[in-house]
């Protein structure tokens, strides 16, 4: 068992292979990414990267014959694509094009995860969203997202590929700093207070997301490997489970977990770029079809913010 | 006005380049395709390029900065892109971006008409197809066209275009011989029969299609262009009005129209990979939207075939 992960130096793709390296079976994990993934554990079989997926070349040196999954994270964020729409093209559409060919003609048949994202929903939406709600992206990463993922399903229904879409909630709690994704406050709102850190708030209280912490979504990503093909109908995308909360709950609960006083470290100043993007994308989701398949979701927003506290030693509550 | 049509040799672009000339305000009107379009009235403002839309420094030449409006009606059609799914891609994918980023960079704002499809639906389907109906493409062109209306969409909220998607039904009768379009059946039980030729008919008598005249699908092209800017909300793709009729209530119609004798021209021969192509389309719209913003529709079959005869000449009933 040979798998690829792009976006392999980013958090997720960080946290993925120390997921998937537990594995004895695994026999070797190719590690890509913009700039060289480190090696998250000295583990022997992990092999590092540095390739820009839009140049066509590198992006096929990368896929060897005995590659068996690909795990394709690497993205331009929701912030950076609408900022330089030009970048954003390259990377999400051409860069994902470039792999799914190189997977086609030197891995045929490989499991291919994309993970895809919430923003390809917008618009007039539903209350909920469900499987049949039409997608009508608003930002240009959430339409090359979809683009993406029609990409993906007509490799698979071609035989081509054998694709598996999750479309990822928003990520939240992201240690590290912050990002040029729309949703980057979200983290920033917790992460920062409990190191002490100021934070800014660029949306009303009032906004609701839907989100997932890091562990549930690194173990939806390695789950979909073990869906059968045969499970799926007429499409291979997923909404992936999450929980839906206002920016005002996500506060509270950080104060529940961690004392009123650490709410002081945050500050209101709405910015209308990013408060756009993310009102632009739904919060509400119906995912029976995922549940099914056996993809799992968090309890609440009190256990993500304690989860993250263990996990990165911070020694409160 | 300077408008360009590509696709402009193929039987839409000729008769819809008839239809603009017409207007004295038009004071030039490039056609574009992939071999040399004829000049269909010898009229002096009309430019005829051959160009590969799949070539972009190509493409480039073509957009001039005094063009204001271009029809995109160029593809590679449903039957040849599933059977050449390299060529599908080129053209359908990389031949719509290369002009969409012509007419950003060279004629910003211009409004681009572009000429979709009911084959962005597929699967699992309601009874009735609405604005509200999700894409899911069960085949390489309908995917093609849900990507290229994915672009026209985010390129005009960039404010780079101003797009118009108008997801056309079937058209029928198309003069001229068959093509390699799925449904070139759904002409050929007509058109052929009318003129003491064979037909085969590839699928069951019972299947529904979503018909338009080519009179109507000229007249809502260029009605299109009329349409504001602000008439549309989250998206600028609109299911155009048709007609449901089964196959063999075509037959009947034509039978009603040219006597019971013409039918005797028509075999039946299933062909499996057409079938099931066109039976993954949807044959029932809800097109409010459409005929609010003033787009057109057919009376019934019977009178598409009456036109028919009477542009052919055909001397029939």
């Amino acid at each position: 068992m040979h798998i690829l992960i792009t976006g392999g130096a980013g958090f997720l793709g960080q946290r993925l292979a120390k997921h998937l390296l537990q594995d004895p079976n695994l026999k070797r994990l190719t590690l890509a990414d913009i700039v060289l993934p480190p090696n998250p554990t000295d583990d022997t079989r992990v092999q590092s990267h540095q390739t820009d997926l839009t140049n066509a070349a590198a992006t096929n040196a990368l896929v060897s014959s005995d590659i068996t999954a690909i795990f394709h994270l690497a993205a331009v964020v929701s912030g950076q694509a609408e900022a330089n729409f030009d970048l954003g093209m390259a990377v999400n559409c051409d860069g994902t094009r470039h792999l799914i060919e190189a997977v086609r003609h030197q891995a045929p048949g490989a499991k291919f995860v994309f993970a895809s994202s919430l923003a390809v929903y917008g618009g007039e939406l539903p209350a909920v969203i469900t499987s049949e709600t039409v997608l009508r992206p608003q930002s240009s990463y959430g339409t090359q997202k979809a683009i993406s993922e029609l990409w993906v399903n007509d490799y698979t229904r071609k035989g081509f590929i054998d694709g598996r879409v999750l479309r990822l909630p928003t990520v939240c709690v992201r240690p590290g700093k912050p990002n040029a994704a729309a949703s980057s406050f979200a983290s920033s709102i917790i992460r920062e207070p409990l190191q002490g850190q100021p934070a800014i708030c660029p949306v009303d209280l009032n906004l609701a997301l839907w989100l997932s912490s890091p562990t549930s979504v690194v173990t939806n990503l390695a789950h979909s490997l073990s869906v059968p093909a045969e499970k799926f109908s007429d499409t291979r995308s997923l909404n992936l489970p999450g929980i839906t909360i206002t920016v005002q709950s996500m506060i509270a609960a950080l104060s529940e977990v961690a004392g009123p006083d650490i709410t002081s470290h945050i500050t209101y100043e709405r910015d209308d770029a990013i408060s756009k993007i993310v009102a632009s994308w739904p919060s509400q989701f119906e995912v029976n079809q995922a549940t099914a398949l056996g993809f799992v979701g968090d309890r609440n927003f009190q256990d993500i913010v304690r989860a993250f506290i263990t996990e990165q030693n911070l020694n409160r509550a």
